[in-house]
C-alpha cells in the first residue's frame, strides 16, 4: 500500500533545465512516498480518490535552496556593511560568533534564524554554524524540527581569529570527530557537513586533519573560495606553492572530486581555478547580494552556466542582508547586468529562467534529485499566494513567477512541503 | 488659538545634513499648524496638555520622497526587464500607457497605484501620468484623497512613439494648457507639473510651447536626462548644436534656473552637463534599481553629493520593480559599491546617512522645508514598527533605521502623517 500519497492542485511552474521553465496551469502535482509521481491535467485512474489539496489559482513551485548561509550572523543582518571582507570579519562577524560560546545566547539567536528560515520558501540549505559544538547542536535540533533539509557545519578555525573565537588544530579535529559521531542517528532532517571556515582560518595541520575526517566519515564539505582580492592575495602568501586558491583545498583532498564540496562566492577564479572547479564538480554557491554589500565584485555566472558547472544560489546572511532566495534571484540578475554594463560585455546578463534554475534544480542537485517536479524528484513544493500584488489573472504563469522573484516576501509563502511532508 | 497641535512620542531619527543623522530616543515630536515645532525630552510648559500619540519604542522618521515614478507602469512592475531603455519603452512601456486612453482601465490601474503608494512610507512624489488628460485627472483625484503631496504630470510626446500613444504638438500644448487651468483650485494635495517625456519624444515645436507654458503658468517641470548611451547618442543626433543632452532642454528654458526642474537618472553626464546642472540647480532623481534593471549603469552620486548638488531618490517604477524608497536607499548603496568595485575607485560608495538624506531632506527640498524634523519643516512623519525583525532592543536607533532600509516592507509602515494630517 502506498504511503504519503496525495496531490496538490494549482498553477505549477518549475525548471526543466537552465533555459526552460515548464508551466502547467490548473494541474495536479502528485506526491507518492515523498517523491513526485507526475503532473496531470486530470487525476489518472490509479490515483482516483487520493487526497487533493486544491490551491486554486495559486502558484506551486519547487522549494528553493540556499547553498550558503551563516546562521549565527542572522542576528545582525543588514548592519555593518561598510567594509570589505577581511576587516568586516574581524569587526562584525567574529565578535558576534564568539557569543555562541553561551548556549543561552545560541538558543535565542538560532531560534530567530530557524523561525525565519521556516517561514521562507527555502526547503534545503547548507549552513555554517560557529566553532562551538554545543551551539551547533542547538542549531541542528532547532532546524530538524522545521523539516528543512539542511547540511549544518561546526566551523573549524585555528588561526587569524580573535582570542575568543579560536581553537587549536588538535581540539578542532577532536571536537569535529566527536560531533560527527554524535550526529549519527540523531536527526531526521539535518546532516553534518565539514566546514573549514576558509584557508586563512585553518593551518596546514588542521586542513590535513579535516581531509582525513572527510575520507573516514565520507561527509561533504563547504567553505569559501576567491571572494575578494585581498583574501586571494593572502591565500597566495599562505600557500605560495599553489597556482590558485582552490589548490590550497585540493592539497588536502577537499576540493570536489570524491568529496562533495560547496564553495561559496567564486567571484574571481583564475583560469587554473575555473578548470579545477569544473573538472572536480565543485558546487558554486553564488551569493550576489553579499558580493555587492561587501564590495567583492560579481562572479562570472554566465561562464559557469555555459560550462554546465554546478551552481546554486546563497543568501550568505549576513554578508547578504536577506534570507530570501527570491531576492537572491533578483540580485543575481541585477548584479549580472551591472557586470555586463560596467565591466565585461562578453558575459551576457542572467535571465529569469536561469536564475530560477540555479535557485531550484541547480542548488538542489547537491541533495540528489531535488529542485524540480520531474518524476522521481523529492517532493519539495512551495505554495505562493500572489494576490497582494493584484492583477494575477492578467499575467502568464511565468510572469507571475517573475513578480514573485522581484516582489515577494514571506507573506506570499503560504504552504511548504518538504519530502512530501507539509511543514507550513 | 493653535490649530493642528499635537505630539508624537517615540524614537526619532532624521537627517541634519548628508553626513549626519540625528537621533532622539523616547522623545516628543511636536506638530503645530502642520509644521515641526521641535523635539523635546519632556513636554515643554507651553505644550502642556496637548494630545500625545505615544508610539513607545517605535521609530519615527520623516516621510520619504519619490522624485521619479511612472504611475501607469505600476501594473506591470517587475516584468519585462530583459531590454535596455529604448526597446524597453517600445515593447513594454508604450503599449501599457496606450491603455490609459480608456478611463475604466485608468480607474482600476491607478487605483492599485494609489493604494500601494498610500501604504508605503512615501509622503511626497513627482509622478508621470500618460498623455491622456482624463486619465491624468483620475490619477490626480485618487492621489489627492491619499494625502500624499504629489506633483503629477500629463505627459507630452509628439514623435517617436506608437500610433496609439502620440499627440500633435498643437494638441499637446492645448491639452496641457487646458489641463493646467482646470487644476487651479481643484486639489488640496496634488499639483500639476509639466512633463515632456524626454527629448526624443518631443519636437522642437512642442518643446517651444512647453517652455512658453512654463513661463506663463510658473509650474515646475520634470523629465529624463542622460539615462542610457543609445538615448544620449540619439539626442545628439536630434540636437547636433548642443554640447550635452541637458542643453537640449536649456534651449527652451526648461533646465533649472527659474524653472524648478527634476531630471530623472543623470547616469552619464559629461563635464558640460554636470556644470550646467549644478549652475542651474537642477534636481537629480537618482533611480538606482531602474538603472540596474535596464542596464543603464550607475550615476556618479558621489560627485553630485560632493558638489552639494540637488539630489533625491526615485523608484522609477516600472524601470524599477519596487515602489519602496527604503529599497531605493539600499539599491543606491549597493549600486555605488559595484560602481566603485567594477569601474571607478575615485568615487567612494554611498553611506547609510547619505542615502537616507537623499530619500528625505534631499528630495524633499523640492517641496520647500520638507524631509527633516528641524523646526519649521512641514510635519511629514512615518511611524515604523520593526518588531517583526526581532531584537530591536539590542540595537541603536541608527542601526534600527539601517535594518528598515535593508529589510522593511509595507508591514513596517504603521502610521503616516503628512503636513500634520494623519493619513494612515
Amino acid at each position: 500500500m502506498n504511503k504519503n500519497l496525495f496531490a496538490l492542485k494549482g498553477n505549477i511552474v518549475y525548471s526543466q533545465d537552465k533555459n526552460n521553465l515548464v508551466t502547467a496551469a490548473s494541474s495536479y502535482l502528485v506526491c507518492e512516498d515523498g517523491k513526485v509521481a507526475g503532473i496531470f491535467k486530470t487525476i489518472p485512474k490509479q490515483y482516483e480518490g487520493i487526497c487533493v489539496e486544491d490551491y486554486g489559482i495559486k502558484l506551486i513551485i519547487p522549494g528553493l535552496t540556499d547553498l550558503h548561509v551563516h546562521a549565527p550572523q542572522f542576528t545582525y543582518r543588514s548592519l555593518g556593511m561598510d567594509m570589505e571582507l577581511l576587516p568586516w570579519l574581524n569587526t562584525y562577524a567574529f565578535p558576534e560568533e564568539a557569543k555562541y560560546a553561551q548556549v543561552e545566547y545560541a538558543k535565542k539567536a538560532y531560534g530567530r534564524f530557524a523561525r525565519a528560515l521556516s517561514a521562507s520558501a527555502t526547503t534545503r540549505a547548507a549552513i555554517f554554524a560557529t566553532l562551538h559544538v554545543p551551539a551547533t547542536f542547538i542549531l541542528m535540533d532547532l532546524l530538524d524540527q522545521t523539516g528543512v533539509q539542511a547540511y549544518i557545519g561546526k566551523v573549524n578555525m585555528d588561526r587569524n581569529s580573535s582570542d575568543n573565537l579560536i581553537e587549536t588544530a588538535e581540539q578542532s579535529a577532536l571536537d569535529t570527530e566527536n560531533w560527527l559521531k554524535e550526529c549519527v542517528g540523531r536527526y531526521k532532517n539535518v546532516k553534518p557537513i565539514l566546514t573549514p571556515r576558509f584557508i586563512p582560518s585553518c593551518t596546514d595541520e588542521l586542513m590535513e586533519r579535516i581531509g582525513e575526517l572527510q575520507r573516514k566519515y565520507n561527509v561533504p564539505l563547504q567553505s569559501h573560495l576567491s571572494e575578494n582580492a585581498s583574501e586571494i592575495a593572502w591565500v597566495q602568501q599562505l600557500h605560495p606553492d599553489t597556482k590558485c586558491y582552490g589548490e590550497a583545498y585540493q592539497k588536502y583532498g577537499v576540493f570536489g572530486g570524491n568529496c562533495p564540496t560547496i564553495m561559496a562566492h567564486c567571484v574571481h577564479p583564475n583560469k587554473t581555478e575555473l578548470e579545477l572547479m569544473d573538472k572536480n564538480g565543485v558546487y558554486i554557491a553564488h551569493c550576489p547580494q553579499s558580493n555587492m554589500n561587501l564590495c567583492s565584485g560579481v562572479a562570472p555566472v554566465r561562464t559557469y552556466l555555459d560550462r554546465n558547472m554546478r551552481i546554486g544560489l546563497g543568501s550568505d546572511v549576513a554578508g547578504g542582508a536577506d534570507l530570501s532566495i527570491f531576492k537572491a534571484m533578483a540580485d543575481t540578475i541585477r548584479a549580472s547586468k551591472l557586470r555586463w554594463t560596467l565591466k565585461d560585455k562578453a558575459l551576457a546578463p542572467i535571465t529569469v529562467p536561469e536564475a530560477f534554475y540555479m535557485a531550484t534544480k541547480g542548488g538542489g542537485s547537491f541533495w540528489g534529485k531535488v529542485g524540480s517536479f520531474e518524476e522521481g524528484y523529492e517532493f519539495d513544493a512551495v505554495v505562493l499566494d500572489d494576490s497582494n500584488l493584484e492583477g494575477s489573472e492578467e499575467f502568464s504563469l511565468q510572469q507571475r513567477l517573475e513578480r514573485m522573484i522581484y516582489l515577494s516576501d514571506d507573506r506570499n509563502v503560504i504552504h511548504k512541503y518538504i519530502k512530501g511532508i507539509k511543514t507550513r
